[in-house]
């Protein structure tokens, strides 16, 4: 086989975005009674259509701490967050740098760092994914992906130039996520695919990513179901 | 003080790289009883005007290996290597990254991870640095410096760029350095500067950066006392 490299998708794949913000809204705003998983959903839906003005051309590139901002700033009135400050809205900006991963997450990266290298290919820009590294204790060896090439997934130049600075072969990389389309778009540059079951990722009533959409090289259930099969 | 990342030079401050080429040469190579600490001298002396003719602009940016390996080229037969194959050659110009850090160095890291983002700020590209980092236990958080910034230090550049994927402010991170240089260079760019004395980089008659050469915020024997220093 000869895989060196695992690179990671972090949201949804590595970490529970909606969760993680829904438990953090409640506390931070407590006098307020909003659907927050409704909330988190609505700032999650902006997420491609703001990436997509960078992908276009219309937009230089904007690191995604920038885009997560105006995409809340959108939501501040359908939400009542028009009394908070500047501070408390930078704080919820940064819940994207405090998102808890799913319960296997941890256990599994411990083990496939002892015979891989342990690389994020997000668009989470460099500070967010460290953050939630330090935060979370996730072991990275190396965060790469959108801020460093300058690109969003599932543009080609972002899993490019991660295999071209990790000095490998395409199909020497595993791309390691919960999406369909991420893996389709890095199957087409010759990295090998792993997908890893999210069901919960949107909520219960989750209708997407439920099964592999292709023949991918590994099918896994979760993160230590993923070290078990690549031999850790 | 609110530093927040510890920026690392690599080579001779974090690994003994003189002591390690000659290690590995007598290995590699015992037929040839050279003198491997001048062939270490003479390779590690083609670094800087390598890297100069990127710098002055007069080449496009290339990866460090890459100078590596035209600067071993050019010591083949000084040196007698003529008889070595292609995948020998190749093997001794990954030497860099295979360097063993000074007896201080694991132990210091991992007391200052505790505390701070620790990141390599280095003139070695992304491959080499992480695969040394996995050869010899470097526990960092982040790999960036001059592969990411397309900038070899002493270049702004290559801090600013450091800096600005961390998303800090330039006094919030630290340029930790053996040479005055690179940290005269660090400063002008508004960072704070520690040095790390390695009196014996270049060998026990070493005439240069043997003492600081300014006012640095810290003056450190090794990274143990460094982390002594910043109450790790």
């Amino acid at each position: 086989m000869n895989v060196q490299a695992l690179c990671f998708d972090v949201f949804g794949t590595v970490v529970d975005w909606r969760n993680s913000i829904v438990n953090e809204m409640k506390q931070l705003v407590p006098t307020h009674d909003a659907d927050w998983a409704r909330f988190a959903d609505d700032w999650r839906g902006l997420y491609q259509p703001a990436m997509e003005a960078v992908r276009s051309g219309n937009r230089g590139f904007v690191r995604l701490d920038v885009l997560h901002r105006e995409n809340l700033n959108s939501l501040i009135e359908r939400y009542s967050l028009q009394d908070l400050g500047e501070s408390q809205l930078e704080h919820i900006n940064r819940i994207w740098h405090r998102l808890q991963p799913w319960p296997d997450v941890v256990a599994g990266l411990t083990r496939l760092k002892s015979r891989y290298t342990l690389v994020t290919l997000s668009n989470g820009n460099v500070a967010l994914i460290s953050n939630m590294a330090k935060n979370a204790g996730l072991p990275w060896d190396l965060v790469l992906g959108a801020e460093v090439s300058r690109h969003y997934k599932p543009q080609p130049e972002a899993y490019l130039s991660t295999i071209e600075m990790l000095d490998l072969r395409a199909e020497q990389c595993v791309m390691v996520a919960a999406h369909n389309g991420d893996l389709f778009a890095a199957a087409k540059q010759g990295m090998r695919t792993a997908f890893v079951m999210r069901p919960t990722e949107h909520g219960f009533d989750q209708t997407t990513d439920l099964r592999p959409g292709a023949q991918y090289d590994w099918v896994a259930n979760d993160f230590v179901d993923l070290a078990e099969q690549l031999g850790c």
